[in-house]
């Protein structure tokens, strides 16, 4: 133990963010399966207390703002996720690949600048290593309707 | 050799499934590709004997009863994939990831119910491990229009 | 150094292809990430001096064979990158999986021929080596309303 523990949470908190609680799974699946030292994070949704928060299709109902938001709240998921499975953000050594599923409109085709409401949230708490490898997409739908759903990656100690 | 030879499929057939014959690559892919303990295998369709068995949009010709259905003949696909690759399933170890897309009619968000046949049946075959984490997405249009396609990655011993 | 440097991109030069510059991040990603001797590619486009080559969606505006060569691109853009990543693609010892996105109209359903446009190329370049496990899917929309995006793990020395 040293003042070091803790700095990534801490840095979460700096930026004006809470991590939610680690949601129990909504269906048939683990959260976090880990290989060796690497984590295979399940697709996360912007769920906050229970409730999907952030639903519908970008690109018309939905604009790019709406879809980062949604996104950074995947990626606080994401990690609250992580948190629940090895104990200590801290211990996150690279953020590997992101896979960002942007619920779209057809004839939307900016589902990257919707992921960089998550990429930049990463790169803000991680530094260069949460500048993940990434894939943008669009898809006609998602569950519950989520605006944006995102899975991920992640090396850790 | 011991009496706890095959016991993953001894328990495939009591659940009363068959593993399909592995069918040959119809494209240009190899069925499993492994990175030292870890499978990578492709995406299975609901394909039996030769022909595809589900195909069409889930929410309004299908629903998402006939969805599940069409996840279990993927999975058992799968399953025949990783034996014809390692020889033996009682070598997994656990199923890692799940990555499951299904054909939506735009308004349809229940992917994850759907996903749920699939998860289920793994469950039902592998207990904990096979307890995998999990994507679930909606898309417009999967690969001779079939139903559901899933990927997966696993660990061997 | 010996007679066999630089095999795979003299490969790439004898089958008529060049390697695009690596194009410098669009957004917010790295384009390699890599874990052990695992690399992760980012989803590549159809992008050659810094601009969009092949946009559109297959089934109405474009045809498979356009698709086919727009998914050929795409390699050569992944190509580009893990050279850049780790200085020479004779270091490739597998292309582990594919995943191929192609921007489709509802109702086409040869996802797996556009497909085969980057599996033939990358079977062309490194062999059976290059034959990956794989994943072709249709979508509605991808970003900048390019007509494929390919992401890709490959295993180096």
């Amino acid at each position: 133990m040293n003042g070091e523990v803790m700095k990534i949470e801490n840095k979460i908190r700096q930026l004006g963010y809470t991590l939610p609680q680690s949601s129990p799974a909504g269906a048939i699946y683990t959260p976090v399966r880990r290989v060796g030292n690497t984590l295979y994070v399940s697709g996360q949704i912007p769920w906050l207390d229970g409730q999907v928060k952030y639903s519908g299709k970008v690109g018309s109902e939905r604009d790019v703002k709406y879809g980062q938001e949604a996104a950074r709240l995947c990626i606080l998921n994401m990690l609250a996720a992580v948190k629940n499975a090895i104990g200590d953000l801290d211990k996150v050594k690279q953020v590997v690949k992101l896979t960002v599923m942007v619920s779209s409109e057809t004839g939307f085709d900016k589902q990257h600048l919707v992921a960089n409401g998550a990429s930049q949230l990463l790169v803000d708490i991680f530094g260069p290593d949460g500048c993940a490898a990434r894939t943008a997409m669009g898809v006609n739908q998602l569950p519950m309707d989520v605006t944006v759903e995102i899975e991920g990656i992640i090396e850790v100690e």
